[in-house]
């Protein structure tokens, strides 16, 4: 009965009742929206929830909300920069934090006092402090350029000038946000912090109970929580904002609000567009991930150790192909694609009347789809580029410092916009973290990334030929990480300030490889920003335009894993009530009895007799949420704590492309569950005194 | 120290040292070879191995082996059709045999007396009586054909018409075999058995110790054996020849023999014809294991049931997985493409050195290599055409249906090669299976073919959008399922009976679906033989030639799923021994406590005191096998039985395309582990007294 797939003609129904609303309405359906902090839809919560949000409660919520810089969110808890968030955002520091003897991923960690919080080596929290509206300064540089490809090129000049100035003159990092495909650009100014430290996690089998089998799923049962300090000067935050504990937790059917940072969604793609998304992007994204997930549970199974080490990658890899499989299956559900092009189609009509407008965004379209050809052509190769760099760590290592020596030398505005003198610091940061390398995952990493490479290029391709130096894959992984030289921070930092002629004398592989790959990604980046973003920024901003002047600005914009308000009811789905109790968890653990996933921690064992069995654990809320939310705060009308977001349900994946009022549904942890286990579970008093004083 | 990615350099120092091997000669190195048993390489095996093979030692050999029709290999183990093979070769059977509450896949069964031996629904089993070479009869209806197309349709029908006249003069089974990819065909009539018994199997635990982390490796630790009886006339056949028990075993450095049925090699494959292997086929193959693979473990976590009914299909695709990593790892390595490059640099020269051979066979490579650019340009679409049908039981029953109707108002030499008349009663029996269908695992099976389909043609090509019906994949796949009209033997019978008018009358949506998809399949085949297959075997055949001409015929063609003889010697690799005992299969166990697949099984707990701890349990030769050889015996040269081949070892999975002597090696149950194991742990002592008669 817990077949995901079951019931797929009452699910094909809701989409067709989705359809027939989307004929009459072009208007955000109740409860749906991942809205701008300084844009908030104040009537529509007023029209759905009776309730009245002030400047001053948004302004608490936003000043509470954190950004994980690893992709996650979080929220102030406390007045001493307590920061609460998910065990499976947190899951990246857990592992870094441990060792062969120490798994705290596995065990978790309790500090009791302050001085036993353990630094993390390289985590960045964002708060959220300012917003600016700077779209007509970024246009205005690109009002006179002769092509798109050149437009684009002055907006990406624009952009890293403001973030600049932004940032030298307020102090505050500093970031350009691209609203509407490009309709918009807001700068945003973060208080953001480095110095961040572990407090409190449970451990694994609690936090991701039941695995991927009940991932995406609800009934749910997971502590799916983690707590960190800021640190300002030595010092734990004292914090301007924080939100306070709900002493009751929320009920049935009660107003919630959740302040997070939605990483993506497409809802505002043309039709062409999402058929590039569903034939050419989530084919060849699902593959990668499919065979990474693969050689992954081959690796864990060589050893323990191997098992350990390469544990919390496994968990990322498995929740995004859950999630993109759900996504690809409503994609390829034409009557889903149906509505998108009802939708489309009502507003090109609309457009189409109307001469100005006709002459203003009647191409907008034709260019999009056009630009997704273009990009078809490049996809794939681009896309297995990109990723070998980025999925192997030491290679992506390489090529920083290959590429800093390369645009150190530059103006800021005309370096690629990762090496922008705004973000240099965090860069440095990360590419210097003292977390712990692996000789044997590297090689892992690197053997998997050489063979996708050949694969993808071709086993004579030049680039490959170069790379492999006449070895197999794996024999040239392990090669590469023997020889490299740069894998203590130290080694690193002496390498990039060394600068141009450090790395000539350098006879390190992985330097080479990164030099032998660097033309091929520069190019094919260069191709991708001059025929397809350039032409989708150019484009979207038109169809963002028409869309405001027929509909109204009470649009949403996509998720660009920025802050953003979703809101709603807790409220079950069909017969699935909204809340679950403590003694489901011991119920579900015994229903799956002898699977690895389902087995209950001794620490709930031992303390079943003493907890509350009643107390409410998970909850779903109708909030509109996606990747990037988990870790969000749900907060009652008076801005306190009543949960946290860890999921959204099966029937919420399609949600990247459009939000299923009936069945999506947000998953939390409960307040009231939170708290009864930190208590009476873990006995960590001090940190549940903390949370509700 | 088990990681298989261990010692790469000294792997790579190998294949090195092979290609210095490789330039010198173009002979098969010592022990090399799948020997056809027409023409076994009898000067060669007295001379690595100091033994004179008889014809009537052959002829006792070969008609001692068996082939099964699902995908191995085994012998006939007592003068009363007792034949024994793999556990992972039954496992397909004992899947079929098995029901929700008795999992004999798991459990193991053992029959005790014939009346207690279970049916298999739809097992055949051969074994090969006479050879006869047609090579001049098949190439000679070819001969007049105005282009190579032509050419490749006359020798299809010429095939056709020797297989249909062979059967109805022997009434045996009659099969042209292929060789030299076009070189040779030779007319194979086999003794063919449909009524086939299961004796005994050992759990699954004790069979698959290890799981897919010991797959392909050595030390190991399996009693991958399985014990099913050939009836004749309802009775136990008096076999002719058996295999006799060897008293003794083989010691280390014995010379032995492996008498069974390799798939598929490519080790004559041109180079070209090898990169597209590398880059366009093993791709697609792995990236389609992989899906299929996550695919269903996802399917086996939501509930027992469906674990035990996907657990056979799982492991055969985990097997595949890890046989083509191997390879495409092999492939990758270009040093060991330098060795295939010089070989064929050698003979190409001799060829182009000679004005007669010039003109004779000068082309072939080039034409090949053509043929493979031809086939690249279809490859994918066709692999997940073939794929989609193929994967799904319903479906590849539903296109039978469909194209049986249409097929058998052809000539037999006309139609599809598999409906050729000599055939069709092996697909009947097929296709009538009693083997249980299981709505949720025909659901499972369809949502990804349709997904991947989708995914292949892009979502609004128009068959994708026929087939899918408006639905999701998952939902289409339900309703399809739930509507199917055929799932019992009868009801599929009436359907095939029926013929065409039964078809227009049917309103099966799975009909309708192999109707939509039988256009764009066939056009797909069409492509393919008349613009690749033709090509390759025509030039193939002047390569084979010119091969002849320079080397002699003391050539080996590569492995066709047909009885091969492999020769060498119970040897270890480097520090490894060539011997494990039944002691270290507890070892391993407490080695790997807490594992699954590293369980002990109950059985050998409990017999652990009883047993001769130091008996010989699995040991490793240099015999050249592939998939296909599981289940072949391994004899002695008196024709004894001293082993069950069930594997190689990782250096053997580049053997598709070259054979490694240095680190290949098989991987055997000894006949004295199997024994032992079958009357002290299953104290089936009726069949070790058979067995040992």
């Amino acid at each position: 009965s817990r077949d995901p797939t079951s019931n797929p003609t009452m699910r094909n129904t809701h989409i067709r009742s989705l359809l027939a609303l989307a004929a009459l309405t072009c208007t955000a359906f109740a409860d749906e929206g991942m809205w701008l902090l300084s844009k908030p839809p104040v009537a529509a919560i007023k029209s759905s929830l009776g309730v009245d949000i002030t400047p001053a409660w948004l302004e608490h919520v936003q000043k509470s909300a954190v950004r994980f810089d690893t992709g996650g969110s979080g929220s102030v808890v406390s007045a001493d920069g307590l920061v609460m968030t998910n065990h499976h955002v947190g899951s990246d520091m857990l592992q870094k934090l441990s060792t062969p003897d120490n798994n705290l991923l596995a065990k978790g960690f309790f500090a009791g006092k302050q001085e036993g919080e353990l630094k993390c080596p390289d985590l960045v929290l964002d708060i959220l402090w300012e917003i600016e509206d700077v779209t007509d300064k970024v246009n205005a540089e690109a009002k006179n350029a002769a092509d798109p490809a050149a437009a684009g090129a002055a907006r990406r000049r624009a952009i890293s000038t403001i973030e600049n100035e932004s940032k030298q003159k307020s102090g505050l990092k500093s970031e350009v946000v691209t609203l509407f495909q490009g309709g918009q650009y807001h700068l945003y100014r973060y208080r953001s912090y480095s110095d961040i430290r572990l407090v409190f996690a449970p451990e694994e089998q609690a936090a991701f109970f039941g695995g991927d089998t009940d991932n995406f799923e609800f009934p749910r049962f997971n502590l799916d929580c983690c707590f960190f300090r800021i640190y300002d000067n030595g010092k734990p935050l004292k914090a301007e904002h924080h939100l306070t504990w709900s002493k009751a937790g929320a009920g049935e059917n009660e107003a919630i609000f959740v302040a997070g940072h939605p990483g993506r969604t497409r809802r505002l793609y043309t039709t062409d567009h999402l058929k590039f998304i569903r034939d050419i992007q989530m084919p060849a994204t699902l593959g990668n991930l499919w065979r990474q997930e693969m050689k992954d549970q081959a690796f864990a199974g060589r050893s323990a150790e191997n098992a350990r080490i390469v544990r919390d990658d496994m968990f990322g890899v498995a929740n995004s192909r859950k999630a993109y499989t759900g996504l690809l299956e409503g994609l390829q559900n034409p009557a889903l694609m149906g509505i998108k092009e009802t939708k489309e189609k009502a507003l090109r009509d609309h457009v189409g009347a109307d001469a100005t407008m006709r002459d203003k965004y009647g191409e907008a379209w034709e260019k999009i789809a056009a630009a997704e050809g273009a990009y078809a052509e490049i996809f794939l190769e681009k896309y297995t580029v990109d990723g070998v760099i980025r999925n192997s760590k030491l290679l992506s290592q390489a090529m920083h410092i290959v590429r800093l020596a390369d645009e150190l030398a530059l103006p800021s505005e005309q370096r690629l916009k990762e090496y922008n003198q705004a973000g240099l610091d965090q860069l440095y940061m990360q590419l210097y973290s003292p977390e712990p390398v692996y000789d044997a995952l590297a090689v892992h990493e690197l053997s998997i990334q050489l063979s996708r490479l050949a694969e993808v290029l071709g086993g004579d391709d030049e680039v490959v030929t170069e790379v492999l130096d006449g070895k197999s894959p794996s024999a040239r992984a392990r090669e590469l990480v023997e020889k490299c030289t740069f894998k203590t921070p130290a080694a690193c930092k002496k390498l990039v300030e060394g600068g141009k002629s450090a790395l000539e004398d350098s006879k390190d592989p992985l330097i080479e490889m990164a030099k032998a790959l660097d033309p091929l990604s520069r190019e094919l980046r260069k191709q991708y920003e001059d025929e397809v973003e350039s032409v989708e920024r150019a484009s979207y901003a038109q169809i963002a335009a028409a869309k405001f002047a027929v509909e109204g600005d009470s649009v949403y914009p996509d998720a660009t894993f920025t802050l953003r308000l979703a809101y709603g009811k807790v409220k079950g789905v069909g017969a699935v009530k909204p809340f679950t109790d403590l003694a489901g968890m011991f119920a579900r653990g015994a229903e799956r009895k002898g699977e690895a996933d389902f087995a209950l921690p001794q620490s709930w064992i031992a303390a079943k007799d003493k907890i509350d069995l009643a107390t409410p654990f998970n909850f779903i809320c109708t909030a509109d949420i996606i990747g990037g939310n988990s870790g969000s705060p749900v907060v009652n009308k008076n801005g306190e704590l009543v949960g946290l977001i860890f999921d959204g349900n099966l029937d919420s994946l399609v949600g990247d492309v459009v939000y299923d009022a009936a069945n999506a549904r947000a998953v939390a942890v409960d307040s009231r569950g939170l708290i009864e286990a930190i208590r009476k579970i873990y006995h960590a008093d001090t940190l549940a005194d903390e949370l509700q004083k």
